[in-house]
């Protein structure tokens, strides 16, 4: 048994709040957490509050299998806070499914986290020394004990203080008895947007969710920004400045759904232009053009409106891909791909391909869709991504590691060669920036160059202090 | 709770079997299911024969929740048979999930069935009176029983005697203790298709089923055929003659994967000659193609090719949907297509729109898609389907019924206004037919004008002896 | 994992039949059955009518577990058949539960069956011949086979011929669209019992399932009888004259309920009259007599009254055994009985013991009980079964099998020898038989003599035509 | 759906506790528990340490739902810690399941409490202040907090420094890296013994543990004292000095198993005693006495003894009571008792009965009780309880609370008279405690005369931190 775990980095969380007395705020989360599934598949939450006190339901797996409909009715209060997580194997554990519900002295709160804290063994360190325990993995935890030793009486106060102790990549919802708060690191790794409804305000990882609830676009949340919702409207303040914006530009790569606007460019839009980069950085005489679907769909698209190339659909997708299934035994190995993906001999047979992907990270599945290509007909296969080679390990939220990277280990003509494809040719980094305009220094591109906006404190000790 | 039902006919099975000693046939039966999942989500079985005896695993739900990996493996055989199936509300029984494993004078069987008897009912009011006891409402009991009653000791003749008696519409997969038997109705009204193997035999409704397990394409099982696989090789015989084909035309509009390849046309490829039959058809001044995803991609393609206008993603479908989840509450009904279909602004803000779709049935749906388009922006919507309208009911394996029928009610004109388009076109059946050249008589049209090519008794009385 | 499996023959079922319109049937039948559970615990179901159709539920486990009160409440009816199953492993498959839901000409039909039918091997091969197909193992499709094969426009007609078919034991409880119908076999193996109810009837295996309900014990079903209840009340006929009675004496000294009164004899009382024989015959200097828990206590009770010598509880039985746990390791074995019983040290040490127990069929378990007992002081263990020595097979359903039976292995000294044990006696069955007074002849002795009251036809080809 | 909730007070918790390098520690702890399960049926748990990291599994249910096979085995180490608990209604979440799984400043360590802490408010409102946060509602959750924040590199410093801070009762087992921990509260409120095994050591709330896993008990761990077993053997010391025995008297009356011994008497000796006692302090003429089984037993069969009159078991159980199962619907009502434990016509008719039973504690079942036991033809019935009237609520791990107790609100001839009895009788807490002799002192009995032996600060504030 297994999950389809396909050759791609993945996104560790999407979060998802909402303020709006009146409405059913958990069945609200539960469409919001619905339209993020993408974001995290192995856990999912909510917790509601009232005004008195916070209620939390959470479980392992899916939206639409955590939540029975029993549960979602017997929510009752004017605000919710929503979680969705991906975890590396061996920590798919409940303990780490957030929100993480806790009581301090302020009461009672839930917190949803997405990104990864670069100096988390250090303050967890420190505050086991000052007498605290801690009960799982997850970064989440150390915030709230932060925020808890933080407080002098004034939540606020005690966030801003938090905001100077945590480093690295956090784009947070908290639920307190009566408030909403929604909270972006002073780069603005993860992203995360601020949305208006007839009743109130939604915040969340993506501007789909809002859509998802019939909410309205209103703007992203500014790096090191601070946002409080309650009963007397929305307060701002920018908590920390923010001297280096850097967004994580795989969010535009893969990770975020087509249909979304992150920090002001719709993610399909970008997509389709990178594919049309492709097409004026790498020329080849070639008969059709086809995505990898579904997630360079529209990269081919791009590459075939520029290059002039027919874009056809050379691979069909089983629709019911997603969900765990069975793994292909041994002897049955090959069939690994083509369960997932069937080429359609009619559109490949005696075709020079341009085969168009998004990314690739340990090169596993790529020699199989090749070989399954030229199987079914294929003459040539090119193959073009729509991102540069992946060589630096990311600290900030998107699960990879630098083991495993074949373009840290390889060049690109031995990829090409361990792959069997005719052509390869990633995404140049400048071409991906330029796409971006003005705006091109206000990403994060470590796991492309290296160059990583805020350091990382001995990364090895990073699972010193796992509860698992 | 419940699962999307979107606005479409439903396919009511799918049937996989294989014959290939010393391969693991549960676990490549597994994966011709999974291939066929979307000819059926309620119920999945798999049976495998050794010789000696037959097994049989099944239950309720999608493929990936019936089997568990320890099931697959307690399985030993040379040859299996599975079966997905679809079932029309309050008949989602255990007790009709398939295949049905019985014990007869010949042994034990495995039967796996696709279609609608037309006269199953006095079949069964026969067999009743003849001492036969019946434990569910599927045809294939019905079947089963024809065939143990006619059998005197030589299974092949009891089997062409019950294909005089049974009518309608069959796609048979039958297991026996060392045999694999396909068979298909004299009209051929679903698809059954034959595929070669290292090893053996495979059969299955689609041809992307052989694809998923690396099988080869031999040929569709004729209309009227009885194939036979066995230690001594494949023996085949035209037990009844087929005086007219009667295809289901549906196949190539809506149920079939857009890779399979059924009675000789690629079904992909019959759907972008939809849409540019479409575009001739339907000339209208607008600036984007956008199909409803996913069932409309194809045809949209090709109108867009046809009349020169660029093709758009408009919506974009949530990647989690085909699941079982929680429906909007009443106050968020309108929330009930945008969960599914998110609408990109950037795309159709300010533009006049055709969104192609493959079929509408009730017309439940189409008015909250036109609605939800305008909403973003849209400025005019033209709604093109690349079906005729459905005005009859199907007797031969697709769910629908004459009362819920939306085209049998009202005229173009009047469900225009219904769903708030600016424009609505069918196909024509003339212009679908055609697409199929010389071939245009070998097809099932009787949803759209009622020609029923086997006679139907009595429908009211269809459910009279329903065990349920 | 697996069931605690104690060394005992088994009981394979319990029927329970309700007709009472206004009641909650489906309720009622639901407390009838957990009355009755420890006659099989490895499936449950429930049927009920309203006139015109039949519903059933069924499902593999305890009662509790089995039915969901959603279930339960979803039934509505006047009238209902319920079954609790055990059956020998390999054969425990949801196919197997019953009732057996069915159709035949007389309309829809729920069979629940307490019993073992010895001539079912040649009328299933005789049914095959004539046309019929099997979907299980059970007994109960052959007798629902042969009534829908013997019917002819007369339900009681078809009864009666029915019962001039099967042979062996049988208990029948049989539901109908409007009539409930109870039938016991002319040897009256497995008992049947009749009770009124303020606004009905009920019959049922045990007088004890009656009480749960608040119902009162008429009279035992007769052998022989067949009894219809409907709209115009209660009708009984003699079908077969009963010749010999032979009622299952182990229902007396195992199987039954304490407080179930079968066929004029209270079991506790048999039970307790037991132990007093027991100390007749069998005397011994020794300072307490006690209990192997919960089976043997009545019967350690009369010996204790009779013999004059203390009773002590001088093992604790853990109140949560009966539910299925995780088996010990092979390094742990030695556990697996003390898990179950715990001695009291403070009872046993220093003393001369007699344990009562009920009986021994492999003799597993028998020699870790008296290892345990000496191992906690016990100076000298005395063995006392309230049962003769079982040496010959059940064929009228109790569950046993020749090749397990030590004492048809073994002498009583060599078994006394093995188990290590300061002496050993079982009951004469003499004395068991006494206990009786002049209806010393009407019960089946069969598994203590080999006195089979009914022929079995060839027991080897019973598995022959199985469907696992 | 519901447990059926019998009318007594409810144990809060077992705890078990197991040093054994080279033994299965896991499957060790899960037999271990399985004799525990009746102080606690809601939750249940286990972690394993090996030396460098403690792993936990725990789960909502009995023990052998609770595990799967899979799960122990993954398990490796050689010590472990296990947990049942019951909880009141309302707070029945995963969250609260125990052991707790912590890491602090000394590591990883896994912690079992059975008990309730007086001044647990005062210490979580103390530990918030200081910046400590909550995540459950237990006082496990407390205990951990405050070992953290005591801890200066020296456990054992912490541990007494622990006991200074928290009062009331507590049994405690903790498990570190590379430790197994014992502490008894200074009054020794709720028992804890201490056993010795082949390879280890083991801890647990009673005896009949260490005698389920083959162990031989040592002593009773001592109020007040701390023990702990790691690689250098067993080191003890007594922490606080224990200045009042208070051990909970209802553990004999009730909550523990017969066969275990606790502080030195064994429950089933005390249990038959009080029956003695109960025959002299209520002299009545009667024809028989009967238990409420299976709590009643004992002392039914003392008063037996001591008075001559013959003891019957006038009702039986149902075997299977324990388990959740559908409660009757309100028209159904009265079978609530008879479903649980049916009376013997045989044994009843015509008979002056005395019932003997442990405690009544709101009085609900016992008038349904009666006045069944009248419809079998009891002429009187007499209830005789084994202790004296509960009239105060527990503060130290006992479940009532006042508004509930019946013989705090009536006067025992008011109680007789609701419960339709002809005599009441409950046992003299002067006639109770003599038989403790010279240890009479040594008893909490707090719930019959209201003599707190540690004092409860704001009890109302009780709930003011709960996270529910």
């Amino acid at each position: 048994m297994g999950l389809w775990l396909p050759d791609k980095p993945r996104e560790e969380c999407g979060v998802f709040g909402i303020y709006a007395p009146g409405e059913d705020v958990a069945q609200l989360s539960y469409y919001g957490l619905y339209a993020l599934q993408h974001r995290g598949q192995e856990s999912a939450g909510i917790a509601v509050a009232n005004g008195k006190r916070v209620q939390l339901y959470k479980g392992m797996g899916l939206v639409s299998d955590v939540f029975p409909k029993e549960k979602l009715d017997q929510f009752s209060g004017s605000m919710a806070v929503g979680h969705v997580r991906y975890s590396t194997t061996g920590t798919s554990h409940q303990v780490n499914a957030q929100p993480l519900l806790f009581r301090c002295a302020e009461g009672m709160m839930a917190l949803a986290h997405n990104g990864n804290l670069t100096n988390v063994t250090e303050l967890r360190s420190y505050l086991m020394s000052k007498g605290a325990v801690f009960q799982s993995s997850t970064d989440s935890e150390v915030i709230a004990n932060v925020i808890a030793r933080d407080y002098r009486g004034d939540l606020k106060e005690a966030l801003d203080k938090c905001m100077l102790d945590i480093k690295g990549a956090y784009s947070l919802i908290i639920l307190t008895e009566n408030k909403l708060i929604a909270i972006r690191d002073p780069n603005g790794f993860r992203p995360l947007c601020l949305g208006k409804f007839d009743h109130g305000y939604v915040a969340a990882s993506e501007s789909a969710a809002l859509n998802a609830i019939g909410a309205d676009f209103i703007r992203d949340v500014q790096p090191g920004e601070i946002i409080i919702i309650d009963e007397n409207g929305l307060e701002s303040h920018q908590s920390l400045q923010s001297t280096k914006q850097s967004h994580c530009i795989f969010e535009y790569i893969y990770f975020a759904r087509p249909d979304s606007t992150i920090d002001g460019y719709n993610v399909n839009q970008v997509r389709r232009e990178m594919g049309r980069v492709l097409a004026e950085e790498y020329q080849v005489e070639a008969d059709i053009v086809i995505p990898v679907p579904d997630s360079g769909t529209s990269a081919a698209r791009g590459y075939a409106e520029k290059s002039g190339i027919t874009f056809e659909e050379g691979m069909i997708k089983n629709r019911y891909i997603g969900r765990t299934f069975i793994q292909p035994d041994q002897d049955l190995r090959d069939l690994s791909v083509r369960i997932k993906l069937n080429p359609v001999r009619e559109v490949l047979a005696g075709k020079r391909v341009i085969m168009v992907d998004d990314s690739i990270v340990r090169g596993t599945t790529s020699n199989r869709l090749v070989a399954m290509l030229r199987s079914f007909g294929a003459k040539e296969v090119h193959l073009c991504l729509s991102s540069p080679p992946i060589i630096k390990s990311c600290h900030y939220g998107m699960d990879t590691s630098d083991s495993e990277l074949i373009a840290a280990r390889l060049s690109n003509d031995e990829i090409c060669a361990q792959i069997g494809a005719d052509g390869l040719h990633y995404l140049s980094l400048e071409g991906l920036l330029n796409i971006f305009g003005a705006s091109r220094d206000m990403f994060c591109t470590a796991c492309f160059d290296g160059n990583y906006p805020v350091a990382v404190a001995n990364p090895q000790e990073a699972g010193k202090y796992s509860l698992e």
